[in-house]
């Protein structure tokens, strides 16, 4: 009888979850949260934006779904699935820690047999090396006594359910008799899914999809600098030039997001470690262009300012849009929110408006609210999506 | 009644003057190249290679298609086309020299109401300030008495019939009445023909396609070398990232041909001319990442020498693979040979083998001749094709 613990019920975890519940398996859902897992326990879906996940956690939620904040509470499950944040500081270092405590945790009790599945997206080599070694070291067992494998999310937020379902799904394993039994058992609850030769092939497949997102848009926003520079239609050009072998993608205010921004940073700092520094050196330079993006727009946005006939600093800029798409409120390494705080920071009389942030919000950004029609200039920041399919 | 001269009968102009011979205009070829001109008129094909080209040579020529390499014969035609090579020297600036004595000589025939389209891939603004002034010069009509556009070439060495007469074409004009009426002679014999607000937008499409590529291969390199590194299948791991959304390359030797590896720096030494280096940063490091492959290759036959128990200058190594794709001759720029050269410079027993090259061909490339058989290493040069499409 297979018990799953999934560890994580953020907008990745949770969607996992239910489908997992929905395919009649049980599931003790575990996260920090202790309202978020009231919430899911009275059967109500605290991520309204996903589709298909209000009816799931009202059918499920305290039934076959579990959410708990104790560790203790997943003893007795034989599968543990974690989809935990993993984060990069400053200097675009991977940060472990909460990866760390939630292994170490689990790691104490975990049992024989036990099967661990790690769905974060993470630098290469983290689940053979660090995992394995954090699991090892609390539970007194050898790899071989449990199973490890490594499992990328795939989800889009807000189509997490029907991307389950449907859209392909990769897993690989520590060795191969993790990676076999971890893939009978994905088997259960994920219809289309492609067992590879290891773990650290699943963890760089992610990664690369990433890479060519973030590499693309970068080529599609120094086209467009220099199709602005030699007075040509970007856009227009791109309508012609894209073909069934070409597929220039869309210039931007930047790219934000948990996903695109970071991964690239795990190859490149992997490279850096082994003093391969130039073997990361296109996304690297893609890296830089992209964020750089916020300054380019920001000398438009000054250029655009000249039309007007009052001092600089009294002319009212407002740049619209920092979340990320439609109904998504999320703010991680917004290219928007960049590119007000840039403007401000120069002395500019730049504001910000998002039809998902209260001024209060805004104001605990340290970003100035302000309306769209009473500015003189309205920027709408337009950056790459979250998502992998937009 | 439109009388047409194609200028350049080459692998991209004799098909192009074949096609629309066969549309039934009467076309007049110009070449410097008498011996060739002399097989077309007898209805010999020059380029065997070229899908149903035999036919329309032995159909068309010296009758519809009448091939010269006297301008003054094509003093009547009223459409002037021109697809000429253009190269780059050995800083990456491009040559005009062929092309500006091509458009001087047809200034010295151009008559009032004259058409002239431009075809090479050439450098953006081209056709508008080198192209116009040229013409206007030795005609002494201004742009109004004559029209002028550009049409890139799109065809592929061996497919160029069907290319033609199937792929999508674009023709943009240096002006709005030049665009127009350039549109509607092209359109008598290129079917799918799309016209573009200007000759500069038209030329950009073409750059930008190659550009797409060339990034993408570099790319594709980039992850192979960091993929050796962490010990991942790049292959494997590249067939399940790729999917609707993801486009990742295949690495390569790197890219050689007139087109890919030349198109980026029309845009990067554009960008020079007017101080903005920071503009074509990402096509920059692309050109140099695919260039530089052929030193990541060289090093990777070395360490493959280790296993061999001999005096690494006795070890033969033999390069298979310098033309470019099964029946194109085809060195400009090959990558096979710039590593088959390097190896033998560092005083490696290095030589080459190519199916469409003789021993004194190679010779004369400086190469020495190798049968693989008699090799004790045989590196197989697998470079990003000379087509778009491939």
């Amino acid at each position: 009888m297979v018990l799953v613990s999934v560890v994580g019920l953020g907008k990745a975890g949770l969607p996992l979850a239910a489908v997992i519940a929905d395919s009649g398996l049980k599931v003790v859902g575990v996260d920090v949260d202790e309202k978020r897992c009231e919430m899911i326990n009275r059967g109500v879906n605290p991520i309204p934006e996903e589709m298909g996940l209000d009816e799931l956690i009202k059918k499920h939620g305290g039934k076959n779904l579990i959410a708990t904040s104790r560790y203790t509470d997943a003893k007795h499950c034989n599968l543990f699935i974690v989809i935990v944040p993993l984060f990069i500081d400053a200097a675009h270092n991977p940060d472990f820690s909460i990866m760390e405590s939630t292994f170490r945790s689990i790691g104490k009790v975990l049992k024989r047999g036990d099967v661990v599945v790690l769905e974060t997206t993470v630098p290469p080599l983290t689940t053979e090396n660090l995992v394995r070694n954090w699991l090892e070291e609390e539970s007194g067992l050898k790899l071989g006594e449990f199973y490890l494998a490594y499992s990328p999310e795939r989800i889009m937020t807000g189509y997490s359910i029907s991307r389950l379902r449907e859209f392909p799904k990769i897993i690989g394993g520590v060795d191969k008799e993790s990676g076999e039994i971890a893939y009978k058992l994905y088997k259960k609850f994920i219809p289309n899914l492609h067992l590879v030769p290891d773990a650290r092939t699943a963890e760089f497949i992610k990664i690369i999809e990433g890479c060519y997102r973030d590499v693309n848009v970068a080529l599609a926003n120094e086209l467009f600098k220099i199709a602005e520079e030699i007075s040509v239609d970007f856009y227009e050009a791109r309508n012609y030039a894209n073909h069934e072998y070409c597929h220039i993608h869309l210039p931007s205010t930047g790219v934000g997001g948990h996903c695109i921004p970071v991964y690239p940073w795990f190859l490149i700092k992997e490279m850096e470690c082994r003093g391969k520094y130039g073997n990361a050196r296109l996304l690297r330079t893609a890296r830089e262009i992209n964020d750089e993006m916020v300054y380019y727009w920001a000398e438009k946005i000054v250029l655009e300012c000249m039309k007007i006939e009052k001092p600089l600093a009294d002319i009212k800029i407002c740049v619209t849009g920092l979340t990320f798409r439609e109904g998504v409120k999320e703010l991680y390494h917004s290219r928007g929110l960049a590119l007000v705080k840039y403007l401000s920071e120069k002395g500019l009389n730049a504001g910000a408006y998002d039809e998902m942030l209260s001024d209060e919000e805004l104001k605990e950004l340290g970003v100035l609210p302000m309306k769209p029609d009473e500015a003189d200039i309205v920027f709408d920041s337009f950056e790459l999506n979250v998502g992998l399919t937009d």
